[in-house]
């Protein structure tokens, strides 16, 4: 029998804790709200773990920079400060080693254990949320770099010239290819009284225009949405050919807020993708699969990543 | 004692064999010209692997698409023809496996085994050449890739709506940051009379301008030529950028014809890493270090991927 492994994902919000069984199936789950300052964020995560039986070992996702030691050193959206050693204080506190990695990366190593991507070696999973987050596992081992920051592929920069971004640089992926890309591609059309179901679904403002009207408006056909949607594919497949030249994958898992509706996309990336690969008629094409682990996945993946080679 | 390790690196015009002791030194080297035709180059590489001594093994690395199994998909530099499947019929003709791989995978293999990159855990080797090539070692492990194909990193596009790449898309960072993109630079640059002494060292034409004469002009202190230089440090710096944000590494180790003059290079690629890298004071900065190896790292990477893990 295995030991009980736990694993908490970190949110904006709130916290998710969950309990696995041998199979990794989700035997437990339980939720607490991501409290603000860092002393109640530590007593949160030692509480939550806990609540759910933690004996001898925990893992715990968290979005944005964090070192392999456990140590976050950037991650705006949750708490602000840098160099907070929250990996070290947990253990502290429980007594046993505690494991903390970057959510799309716990995510990742969850598709790849008990998920969509279950014995693929080679693979990437891109979270298609606010901005886009990702995983890598190449050779049949989950990649995570010299510092523990693999798999920052939305500031992969595909327009030195193109839309600024928060992290201060110009044409990240994620400034087109996710859930803010759609709505800044859709605002763009809609300027000048174009996109105009679009914008009615707005309330008429094309600076209020968001993804959710443009989804609206593509599935009643509206050729304009469909255009927008087409375009949004268009920068999905970009990067996604990016990966492929750079590593090689046999699958890409599409996670996040956007593979919710995926159908959509499917399409358009699936089309663009085949047009932007180098010699697509000489090999294999990477599968595009959804994830299959939904909400969960960050924590899955951190009680899983306690036990990785 | 370990086997008598051989490794062959084609290329364009040459072959160029070597034979390693047990350290990993060069012992011995070859070198036959490239021949025109299928059925003359396996034969050239079977003579030559004998005129080397072959007992048990063999590595061989091509440019191009090659796959885990020897078949080469696409090499346009090289030999005309889709799936040849040097491999099994080298391997045939020889009695014993013989391991084909990308040149640029090899002679990353090399650096990290037994050049300036050993010890090191997660690295990207560069070649900037005429295009730019690629390897990744990432957990300890040389990546291939589903296919074989990791590491064609000059074809991540970083300007969609850039120049032309003879691979069918625009803006691939082999059309900015290798040598036949300094150059290209350069042209741009030397239009309409600027770039002087550039322009003068090429004869007057700007469509002759290359990579040397802004080379030549940088040393002689020319403004407008270090111009040059500091807008193609930026372009390398900016896949470097994406790399980093993709992998993680710990160094990347830059080969390839510039390499050669690296010492020109190397501090407008420090400055605008530095200036593109996201987060930079909250990271330790990878290490850009120079190849060790020389024209020889691709024959001694095909002789070491025979016994890689």
């Amino acid at each position: 029998m295995r030991r009980r492994r736990i694993g908490i994902d970190v949110g904006g919000t709130k916290c998710l804790g969950v309990v696995l069984d041998d199979d990794g199936e989700v035997i437990e789950e339980q939720r607490r709200p991501t409290p603000p300052g860092t002393e109640a964020f530590v007593d949160t995560l030692a509480e939550l773990a806990t609540a759910l039986g933690v004996t001898d070992s925990l893992g715990i996702g968290v979005p944005g920079m964090v070192t392999r030691t456990g140590i976050i050193k950037a991650s705006p959206n949750l708490i602000d400060i840098t160099d907070f050693e929250v990996g070290r204080m947990l253990s502290d506190r429980l007594g046993f080693p505690v494991e903390v990695g970057n959510d799309a990366t716990c995510a990742a190593a969850a598709e790849w254990q008990v998920g969509v991507a279950r014995g693929v070696s080679d693979m990437v999973m891109v979270t298609l949320g606010t901005g886009i987050g990702g995983g890598v596992v190449a050779g049949g081992r989950l990649i995570r770099g010299a510092n523990g920051f693999t798999g920052e592929i939305g500031h992969m920069v595909v327009d030195p010239d193109g839309l600024p971004c928060p992290c201060g640089r110009r044409g990240c992926w994620e400034r087109y290819a996710s859930g803010s890309g759609l709505a800044q591609l859709a605002r763009e059309a809609a300027i000048g009284k174009r996109l105009r179901r679009v914008l009615q679904l707005a309330g008429g403002d094309p600076f209020n225009v968001r993804g959710e009207n443009v989804q609206a408006a593509a599935r009643e056909g509206d050729v304009e949405a469909l255009g927008v949607i087409d375009l949004f594919g268009y920068w999905v497949a970009l990067g996604l050919n990016n990966l492929t030249n750079l590593l090689d994958p046999q699958m890409f898992v599409l996670g996040g807020g956007l593979a919710a509706s995926g159908d959509l996309y499917l399409g358009p990336i699936q089309k663009w993708f085949t047009e932007l690969l180098y010699a697509p008629d000489l090999r294999p094409h990477p599968q595009l699969a959804f994830a299959s682990l939904g909400e969960r996945a960050g924590a899955v993946g951190a009680a899983l990543m306690t036990e990785l080679p």
